[in-house]
């Protein structure tokens, strides 16, 4: 029996999701109150390496659980009991044993925000980045456009992926202004290459200040130079919001 | 010369508002970077004293300067080098020298977050108490409108308060349901006593639960007696939003 959660974490005390050697990572947190719960070493698998201080709202993360005892409605506030409260469980579902949250996973959402406002908000920094010039929210909204399709983004990637291609789907990619002075980029794709939302918002960041020109962003794909892409935006503005599945893999074997 | 800041700061980290001997408090980190600012001992004066791990958004302080260099607009973004991340100062503006950001202020809003869902939110635990409980949301909105009104709140003053008088004046008590599942009661006053807020959230939140009948409200109010009242919420959930004064009083001497 496999058992797959939904998982939210407040990514800034963490190396990132995925386990590591000399760092204290979300997956390690989360096999840890695993393995006291069913008494025996548990491993899990991840739908989405993030990065170091990236957070999640949706990440999915599947174990094999034929000896579980607890029934899977109290599994999210059992687990919550014995996690530290900066990862929390919302959902546990029984998945077949062959599903697998990353490769079956048909689309992913994150969302970027920046805090624009001529001084930052301390309720807002952990979870945005402070942009204080004035931007042009128009060009950024047609800036995110460009991106939709299905596109080589070799330009989008930080240099060390090992991805054996760079072509990826972007399905959707919006940027909305919300009242409180928050601008949030939202992009949904079939997967992402390593930093690429990353390196989408500083994209859209700099046709909002002027630095890139949004119709320029079409020949920025086209040239798949990474030099001519915008910065990388810092990880405390990200959030993995959903992965989404086919309803047939998702579905319960009960 | 007197000049009014606006404050915001993640009280997470500090003892409120107040300097103390033993802890760090947000007026003493104001303190600190303005008198590195003017190179001289500066003391403020705070328009609200904020509890230990309460946030705010619209504080004032003031401060006589009438030999400060910096141009007043540049003001709040020196400040915000000179301060930790989690204070900021947006606006600052010069004030009579006989205005005081306490006994002047001609009402206060602040709003209290509850998170609603089954399991908690890592990215809202900072701002909001989490509440599992199914909540009659119509029940909290009646019973908010029953706080409006010049009343006696001794049943809503945590012991140990000096205040010579417990009747204050609550012009607007509302609650409101955001789609997150973020549920906020925001509540504006001439002024409020110790703890008066967060045991108003308490008791609003156990009409929710079934725990109290709305219509007990007035009959609580009139009691005078702290025991019949709900608990106090804890600090993390409540933000001083603002600080109202008239038009008169807080305009620029120039």
């Amino acid at each position: 029996m496999q058992i797959l959660l939904t998982v939210s974490y407040d990514g800034t005390n963490y190396a990132g999701w995925q386990r590591q050697e000399n760092a204290i990572t979300v997956q390690e947190k989360l096999e840890d109150a695993l393995s006291s719960l069913l008494n025996r070493q548990v491993q899990i698998r991840g739908a989405s390496r993030t990065d170091a201080g990236v957070h999640a709202q949706g990440q999915r993360a599947c174990f094999m659980a034929p000896d579980i005892r607890v029934p899977l409605d109290k599994l999210p506030m059992v687990l919550v009991s014995l996690l530290p409260p900066d990862i929390s469980i919302s959902n546990a579902k029984i998945v077949q044993e062959e599903f697998n949250p990353r490769f079956d996973a048909l689309h992913k959402t994150y969302a970027y925000s920046f805090y624009n406002a001529p001084s930052p908000n301390p309720l807002l920094t952990r979870y945005s980045t402070f942009i204080p010039q004035s931007l042009n929210i128009e060009s950024m909204q047609t800036a995110a456009q460009f991106f939709v399709g299905r596109h080589d983004f070799a330009a989008f990637c930080a240099t060390g992926s090992s991805a054996k291609t760079t072509v990826r789907e972007i399905y959707a990619c919006n940027v909305e202004r919300h009242p409180n002075g928050l601008l949030t980029l939202t992009v949904t794709g079939n997967a992402f290459l390593y930093n690429m939302v990353r390196i989408i918002a500083g994209t859209v960041l700099y046709t909002g200040i002027g630095k890139i020109a949004c119709d320029e962003i079409p020949k920025i794909i086209e040239s798949k130079d990474r030099k001519l892409a915008g910065k990388t935006m810092p990880p405390q503005g990200l959030v993995l919001l959903n992965v989404g599945y086919s309803v047939d893999k998702f579905q319960c074997v009960r």
